[in-house]
């Protein structure tokens, strides 16, 4: 059984498909001579790769969100897709605090003091109290909801399979509604058919003008035009994005020097834990593929995660 | 019975205080024709004041700490001091872990970054596994634990009143071993006789040096001399400090620009929650004083707190 891992020799990796025949490449491409041969990928299989790979069985993406891996052909084809989902979670979960924290205490101001060795004191708000509505209840969404409940916050969540269980969400509710109540809208959703250009002009109108927009998953979900002039109307207080529209977010797009923004590049998840449990990922379904056993994290192609 | 107020006319105090008369002052000099007469005062009361007040049987602080109203000749008197503990537990515990993410993630690196608009995109830790050492739990130190278990921390504790319940605190133990274990010491506690200057040169020494020093509570607490020591030669990884020694902090202090510190000018809980907490607390224990009940908070004047 021959396996493509696009990535560093990995001896865990090695030690949990014994049997099988590991080839680490620094690229897909240089696994060329093997493309006839292999019957899995660790890593990203462009169209071209798939049309030549007539035994490739599972193809697993480096990433949480598989927008990137959906092409048409992998769509149309019987390979089985499975993720990192759950990689990143806590990680995000994290990230979200942080720029709600932020936000919520206007901490650019207290680092512009600090530059200008100036005591800046001033009143602020507190999270305790306030409503976050977190739009999709996976691994970050439902992380992020344990940790706004230590905040004494409400939580509202919208997701789109509410018999999942939803702990420490208060209320599952429509868009409208979260949009309507929160002081913090949090996406955390993969970007799919369903969820692209789901915030848009319309949707940041419902939003009250004290509340924040944050985006930790994917760009695209909002649509950037509309989240521009809601910021720069003050139809909403402000956002946090480590997602964008754009990647790398070009130096010449507004959303850097806007005064309520904070932008972090797409680095939330970027931690060492989420590596870590990269690998563990990996390394079980690895396993698993090898013994014949039903692999973790397969991807609803048709839902698009 | 007549009872100053040193601040806003607040309708809620004169109802809570029904039956007694409410003067309502800017400064306490402004009430010295009721010196002789006044049984309370919600205020901070000078020595002097203290002298001429023969028929005070009761003062409230407007701070959680009370090591400012704490003079000797309030330590000599038979006056109940009562304070705002509680007011901005939630408030600090929020900052912390702010601090904590911001140093933790190199939050400083982002927004220098965000001001040149660059995408300089790195790897990072999480909070997620490592160990908040709490030094001091009260309201702030608790509320931090409830927070530091959402975000999968361990959580050491060191209290003076270890029968006291400490939910989500995973052990008490001894400051050395919190301060080689911990990868953020956190100091929460009131400024005390006990406390003062503990945190010194031998204390940091004993610290990872990967580990960051956090103060919400009070200055004094660390010698500022040792801890500016530990922070230049990395003895420390840094620190995330809104209590200072002197307040406000001078321009040509040190700590402003030291590349790793964050400096936040004692304002973590200069919250709207705190402030409504704040007036809580008086309306009930000015409604406790009339109907002669036990006061809530009473300071314990030899333990300082």
């Amino acid at each position: 059984m021959r396996i493509v891992v696009v990535g560093k020799e990995s001896p865990v990796y090695v030690e949990a498909a014994a049997g099988a025949e590991l080839r680490f490449v620094d690229s897909l491409d240089d696994a060329s001579d093997l493309f006839g041969e292999m019957e899995a990928v660790i890593g990203r299989v462009p169209p071209p790769v798939l049309a030549k790979a007539p035994k490739l069985r599972w193809v697993h993406s480096p990433s949480a969100g598989v927008d990137a891996d959906l092409t048409p052909e992998m769509l149309a084809s019987p390979v089985v897709l499975t993720s990192s989902a759950g990689n990143g979670g806590i990680s995000l979960a994290e990230h979200s605090l942080l720029l709600m924290l932020m936000l919520n205490r206007d901490v650019p101001r207290w680092m512009r003091a600090q530059a200008e060795h100036r005591w800046d004191h001033f009143l602020h708000s507190e999270l305790a109290g306030l409503t976050v509505g977190i739009y999709g209840l996976g691994n970050s969404g439902i992380d992020l909801a344990l940790k706004a409940k230590a905040f004494h916050m409400r939580v509202l969540g919208v997701r789109r399979r509410p018999e999942q269980p939803s702990p420490n969400v208060d209320e599952l509710c429509s868009l409208d509604r979260l949009l309507a109540e929160s002081d913090f809208v949090v996406v955390t959703a993969p970007r799919t058919p369903s969820t692209a250009g789901v915030f848009d002009r319309d949707a940041f109108a419902r939003m009250k003008p004290s509340a924040y927009f944050i985006c930790i998953s994917r760009g695209g979900i909002a649509d950037d035009d509309a989240l521009l002039e809601a910021l720069r109307t003050g139809q909403i207080a402000g956002a946090g994005l480590d997602a964008h529209g754009v990647e790398p977010l070009p130096p010449e797009s507004p959303f850097w020097s806007l005064p309520n923004v904070i932008v972090t590049p797409h680095n939330g998840a970027t931690s060492t834990g989420t590596r870590r449990r990269s690998q563990e990922i990996v390394a079980e379904n690895l396993r698993r593929f090898v013994a014949g056993e039903p692999l973790h994290n397969i991807v609803d192609k048709s839902a698009g995660y």
